[in-house]
């Protein structure tokens, strides 16, 4: 195993932890492979064998992470002269451990079998359009989420702890007041959208066979930089990006109606891949070469999805391509339209724009953080739901399936994990005023379908980073300034106010 | 993690060890779909990473194997009153324990280390085709893989304990009896055959596209039985089968000018596959749910390929089916003489057919046994390789790339391999004839495409078994006779001697 670079100047402990830590790393670096592998290759009989593999691979990682040997080493090398590289890995491996340390085994034994419990019973409820049939169930999740928060630290909102599993460092009162922002703004932003009255085209029409289809993602891929040397791209029913800094692979699915659909979720993915391969090798395995959390993971997907892939520019440069692929004749400014299309009377998250998405997600975010406090009652959550639908996007779904029902993440005891969404969305457009501030015409290189200098400014600004600063100390050393939604604000008045011509 | 069913009558103490047992199985099984994906569908920049996931999993799998745990439930469970299927779990367990526990750390480091640095040598030596190059390297291996001997069994043959390694209850006597009754009556055979100087028929001209030939193996797969909700079918540089009850995957390889190549292969894997499918299970994980050891399983694979698949039944049934795909009009006569050509002055043992193909493993046989004796110098191998081709096919090699460095095995450490090809070549006849005596017109059954009679009968009387019985007695249960080669030379002389005329 590759001795950690940094310890040069640590005592023999640091070595040993950080053997401990790789250890863990690659165990959970076999439990990506084994995920991958059951969405995209596994034929579905193989299902039983790979729960238990998966099973006892879980716990293997749980009793590495909480050993004896880890609590003394991390105990001994809180006393320890370390560098600033090693206080950071001791910092986020002493996070994990005391999280995981805190609850116990029974209680997670329970959450687990709870959550496979629950979800065929969220899926029938959904096929049934009943909330009704949920309800008890959701109930007994958050009972048990609380239970966890509980152990974690007593002293604080259980919301707050957690939201800390996917978003550690970033607070909840920032993303709070971020989101807020985004109700407050955007809210009134889409309102004056749609009075606005604007016809953008949309040139799709018919079917386009996935094979061609294929032949444009790929020949995308290969344009932005994507290194198949360290990759590939597969199907999958729900598209996912999965790997490390080595092999770091990108799935999408095709619909023959929408081959922006496709194209935006393959860049998107590949926005994750592309933040995996930059990591730094010689970490591999260790906090330094791990992604920082969910937000910053989930700003790079965006920024390339939504910052390059939506921009004029891309279309541009891009137009040609998809043309030549399709068999189709649409200019730039089509297609620029019509990447950029919104629709507010969508119900469905997972199908909004990138706009209306924001308010799907402070809707689940309001909603979930007032079910932990317990100032909302779980019978209450479907007329909540759609009250809000109705408040923020004017529209008002008719059924549970369509609404409160529709996201299979509360069935997964999933609390805390959908504002990150949203933080990625406005991460990204503060990193991406940042690199065109610092890349001189960054705009203009896109155009020209050189996509170097922006994957450079990634890489070294955030990729190569790791988990060397806590998130907040990311983007500040990255932009200059402490996380805002500002820069987000700004683009998507400047965008949409520009194509709606408001 | 599922309760074994045969621990009713058990004390605690058993379904403890059951679960570590599991445990360990669940760590192979993740360790088998690693490979497979290395094989089959990593990027190859992948690498680095793998090799060190790799690394973790086989460590964690020793550490749980030679565990104070297993040790003491061993122990303890040795003086209880088990079940004659406890007992055989048990027998499994210790013996794999004890051989574990018996060597150094440090001396299986060593070993795989110098293995590791091994193959880059083997592979240089072949292509400057320079034996001496790789002498010294295995010198080394051979003194390593001795030391390995001694702390397994002081007493006994090294070369004994190592082929133990592969087929722990057959016996090197029982081997080595029925390795030399293949050359004694296949060197005079094959001379015969040649001598009668016949002309089989090749009908196979120019090229046949892959995609031709992948839907003709597809469709043969289909017609066995191969269940695809629990396999797949993929290419790979060297084809192998990889799974378990729930999932076992196929490779094949492709070779425009070779239809016959890819079929056989496939059909090879198959019988790999279809084997760990039929294991029961409810014992997934353990040794009752787990292949026999490496002789029968080549008799699954040999069987289909050559009983089955290199028949003239099989030809009757299949000949309009590869005469559709390939767009060929081909009879079923010239079929099943071209599927039949031996080829003795073929100097490659992956190259050789159904019948030669044993004399490359009996030379290899002698020398590696020889050679851990130290009754043969390494220097000494090209010569007495060479010497032995000559004296049991007819040809010399001129080169030591096609000589004594044509193998991968002897650089990876593996002595005491290559017997397994044949004995599972042995084998497969010997079931196959009780098959036969079983099933009414088992040929006939074939003739019209039926598998399901041969299907069965290798489920019941192989494949449920699982490690139940020693090799031995699994063949005396099956075909109520001891391993014996009477049944395979009585098969080759009647079906090459009727092919050829003699």
């Amino acid at each position: 195993m590759a001795t950690d670079p940094t310890a040069e100047s640590a005592p023999d402990t640091y070595e040993e932890f950080i053997e401990t830590v790789q250890r863990l790393g690659n165990i959970e670096a076999a439990e990506g492979v084994l995920k991958w592998d059951q969405e995209v290759m596994m034929p579905e009989g193989g299902t039983p064998a790979r729960a238990q593999q998966m099973s006892t691979l879980n716990g293997i990682a749980h009793e590495t992470l909480t050993s004896d040997e880890m609590a003394s080493y991390i105990d001994e090398l809180s006393e320890a002269d370390l560098s600033d590289d090693q206080q950071a890995v001791l910092r986020e491996v002493r996070r994990q451990y005391e999280r995981a340390d805190a609850v116990p085994t029974e209680l997670v034994e329970e959450i687990s079998k709870t959550t496979s419990e629950a979800h065929p019973v969220w899926k029938e409820a959904k096929e049934n359009d009943d909330f009704d049939q949920f309800a008890p169930t959701l109930e007994n999740l958050l009972d048990l989420k609380r239970q966890e928060a509980e152990y974690v630290d007593p002293d604080r909102d259980p919301y707050e702890v957690l939201f800390e599993d996917y978003e550690p460092y970033l607070g909840l009162d920032t993303a709070e007041e971020i989101l807020q922002t985004l109700r407050d703004e955007l809210v009134p932003f889409v309102d004056e959208l749609q009075d606005a009255d604007a016809d953008l085209a949309d040139p799709f029409e018919g079917t386009y066979p996935v094979g061609d289809q294929r032949g444009l993602v790929r020949e995308v891929l290969d344009t932005l930089g994507y290194d198949w040397e360290h990759g590939r791209l597969d199907d999958a029913p729900h598209p996912f990006s999965m790997g490390n800094t080595f092999d770091a692979r990108v799935t999408t699915r095709f619909d023959e109606e929408d081959p922006l659909g496709a194209l935006a979720s393959t860049i998107h993915e590949f926005g994750h891949a592309f933040y995996t391969l930059g990591l730094p090798e010689e970490h591999y395995g260790t906090p330094l070469g791990q992604p920082r959390d969910l937000s910053v993971h989930e700003s790079q997907s965006r920024l390339w999805e939504n910052h390059v892939g939506r921009s004029r520019a891309f279309w541009d440069y891009f137009a040609p391509t998809l043309n030549d692929h399709l068999g189709t004749d649409f200019g730039v400014g089509e297609l620029y339209e019509a990447a950029n299309q919104i629709y507010p009377d969508n119900l469905i998250r997972v199908e909004a724009d990138e706009l209306t998405y924001h308010m799907h997600i402070v809707l689940r975010f309001e909603i979930e953080r007032d079910l932990i406090s317990g100032d909302l009652d779980v019978e209450e959550v479907p007329k909540v739901w759609n009250d809000r639908m109705e408040e923020y996007l004017g529209v008002r779904p008719d059924t549970d399936a369509e609404g409160a029902l529709q996201d299979i993440h509360w069935s997964h005891g999933t609390f805390g994990y959908f504002p990150t969404y949203s933080l990625g969305s406005v991460m990204a457009a503060q990193l991406y005023a940042a690199a065109e501030d610092d890349i001189t015409d960054l705009e203009g290189k896109i155009r020209e379908g050189d996509f170097e200098p922006l994957a450079n400014w990634l890489r070294e600004n955030v990729h190569s980073q790791g988990k060397r600063y806590t998130t907040d100390e990311l983007v500040r050393e990255a932009t200059g300034e402490s996380f805002t939604a500002d820069y987000f604000v700004e683009y998507v008045e400047d965008k949409f106010g520009d194509l709606y011509g408001i």
